[in-house]
């Protein structure tokens, strides 16, 4: 081995910053709009359902927004997280290209989403809130926010896509173990899971409708607060901790990425490995290619429209400017449950209709194709959602071997897939397919709403 | 937080060494017998069915056995791993005490298995073996055999004891998709598992019987050689590097831990966090508690007699002076699976008898208990195996408190507990009991053989 197997960093180089990635883009997110008035939404639209720190978080403009002491802690129950070169799968690809992976799997929940859990439960525990909803699809956020609130002596709901409740059990019981109240979606607690129940009695759920619920139960009690996983600006810059960590850490690396690759659900992850390069590409003219890699089976970012749509299915939430498959779009039953959502949020579509980004689709069989190979030759067993990062990686490795062109790749490890090793026996029975979904499927409905934009 | 939560190493700090307890032992272990002829065995005995490296460092009496540069390449995946110290617990818990952990859940396995698994595959590989059995109790050292074996090209096939198989389909999973062939044990493809199921066909299995079928294979297959994840002296001494980094580590934190904890099954992770302390106790003459924790169900260590008896259940292996329940002891179906077996190998049972290390039996109640605690206060979902270090450093820590006195613990958190959530759904339903086992049970057959020593 040439170098080092992970590049680390000390605790003290923690990032005490998240990185607000709004004050550095040129055509600023288009705002979100009350969905009555359908003029901008304020914060007022905001604050009966969310903390108010989060909501000021949300509008902020600022380019670095402090980490408070208390989640700076928590962080460091498994942060800063390694950086690790691959040199097994490059070994096992025989490419001239450097592949690096940040590894966001080390964390309690297994994945990136305790870095937004802990300070929303942080604020909200500051703010005297006692009980939060949210939504969860694979489980990875809902679990993430399990132990935050249990740490803050906060009752949590989840609302659990009931595709994901049975097909990852221990899913639930992990939030069970943290101390979460867990809930298959759609169910009969809400009126918007009762009305689709009465419509589709058999459905197995999506993110949308259990953002309908989770969004329900808190907007009828005042005590009670929402959280979201994804989607929102606060959320993804939560997440930056990742790219902030992993600047410092490429940098003792001695390589600067040309590509940066995140897979693609509401857009945290790929936030998180993507912005803080995008600010060197904003600020500084560095040529790096920031990549969306979404599943082929759920195209928002490659076939979506851009136009304003809900963030949820029954229509309770703000107009989001979104490139969006429409808010009634059913994804297939695909393994990365995290990936099968409608829309991509406000900042990340507005950075993709200027190019800034790009975006990739995903076939299912190729994205396990890779998380195999990448689990027998780095060790890690992928969570399905990270597959996607890890099969785009894979594609670039092999064009830089078809170029003959030293490249250096980096991409965001989101999870680990203990918890979805159902997936994987279902892809060695060879009971998974690629879908390919039919352009009458997608169903931007608020055909109105186009012209806005 | 007043200093660093975690406590870390770089790759270049990683152990150089094995430490091989043996060489300052002033009461050496008693060696293995042949069973035919009740003579000290010798490496011819082994040669059949280890590799002969594995063998050489069976019989070693020199203090440090270099680590091959290829193991610590692979260790850097994931190795130095954390120090960890548990302020979530110690506020808890409102103790004077300051608990650390070492943080082995850390590994793509999730415990500390692959820190012998990869020396074992990797001394197999050089000597030109093409497949390896072994057999599993929890799945932890199954799996962690699995990803090094198939990263060195060998086949396996894991006995899998029939109780784990069942309760913990993942961790069959994790094995397949890492490329193993798992087999509940007892099975019909050996004697040894016929010989059982003719007589018990409902047989949960045991390691025990598992060690028997592997073994049998192995043997009967010149090509095939046999490796196991704990009991043996080389096993054992690979562990150590635990231990080696935690040395560094609490140096590091400016600490000296008045007692050090693992969890007791076969004796490799509490080998591997212990010995290395021990070596301060035998050789610097330093005031440290070397404590192992069993299992109140499988009582060897605190309720066991000290005499030859075989490591299997059948009766194929050497006889091993051991601390033994009797090797047809059935230890009930308890969650902790890796801490089902009936003996310690000849180290510890040495260790033992001459009062350097201590044991304790744990209720299984008391266990979870611990591990909600710590999963609630420290993030990490602990082993149903770990619980058990955790609930004997939470002892000492209100112990502590009583007596208003400061002491420094340090555990090893020998995994995490992500494919172990059914053990814990189980608790929250009060599915769970303990189990005092009576004295009728406990059957060391082979009386003729207590005079030997």
């Amino acid at each position: 081995m040439k170098g080092d197997k992970k590049i680390t960093l000390t605790e003290k180089e923690l990032p005490t910053h998240w990185y607000n990635i709004v004050a550095d883009m040129t055509n600023k997110p288009l705002p979100p709009l009350n969905p009555v008035t359908k003029q901008a939404a304020s914060k007022e639209d905001f604050l009966p359902i969310f903390a108010e720190e989060l909501v000021n978080q949300e509008f902020s403009q600022e380019r670095f927004i402090e980490i408070p002491e208390q989640v700076q802690d928590l962080y460091k129950i498994w942060r800063p997280t390694p950086l690790v070169r691959a040199y097994g799968l490059e070994k096992a690809l025989d490419t001239p290209a450097r592949i690096y992976f940040k590894n966001e799997s080390t964390s309690m929940a297994g994945s990136h989403k305790p870095n937004t859990a802990i300070p929303q439960a942080y604020y909200n525990y500051k703010q005297g809130i006692k009980r939060l909803t949210t939504e969860t699809g694979g489980g990875q956020w809902g679990s993430a926010l399990s132990f935050a609130a249990r740490y803050f002596g906060i009752d949590l709901k989840v609302f659990m896509v009931k595709v994901s409740y049975n097909q990852k059990p221990y899913r639930k019981l992990m939030m069970n173990t943290w101390g979460a109240d867990v809930i298959p979606s759609p169910s009969e607690l809400t009126e918007a899971g009762r009305k689709i129940l009465s419509e589709h009695p058999n459905s197995s759920g999506s993110l949308g409708i259990a953002v309908s619920e989770a969004v329900e139960m808190a907007a009828k009690d005042p005590q009670t607060n929402y959280t979201i996983g994804s989607v929102l600006n606060h959320v993804l810059m939560h997440q930056t901790v990742i790219g902030e960590e992993a600047i410092l850490q490429m940098e003792k690396a001695g390589a600067e990425p040309d590509v940066v690759i995140g897979c693609f659900g509401g857009g945290s992850n790929f936030a998180g490995i993507g912005f803080p390069y995008l600010r060197k590409k904003l600020t500084e003219g560095k040529q790096i290619r920031v990549v969306a890699v979404e599943p082929q089976s759920c195209p928002k970012l490659t076939r979506g429209t851009f136009q304003y749509d809900f963030g949820d299915t029954v229509g309770l939430t703000p107009l989001i400017p979104m490139y969006t498959l429409g808010h009634n779009f059913e994804p297939a039953n695909i393994h990365a449950g995290g990936l099968r959502y409608h829309g991509a949020g406000a900042i990340v579509s507005q950075l993709l209709k200027d190019r800034l980004i790009e975006a990739v689709d995903m076939p299912q069989l190729e994205t396990f194709e890779a998380g195999v190979l990448f689990a027998r030759t780095e060790g890690i067993i992928p969570a399905p959602e990270s597959t996607h990062a890890i099969a785009q990686a894979i594609r670039e490795a092999q064009k830089a071997k078809e170029e003959g062109k030293e490249k250096t790749i980096l991409f965001n490890l989101s999870g680990h897939g203990m918890i979805d090793l159902y997936a994987y026996e279902q892809y060695f029975a060879g009971n998974l397919q690629n879908y390919t979904i039919p352009d009458s499927e997608i169903t931007c409905s608020l055909k109105d709403l186009e012209k806005i934009i």
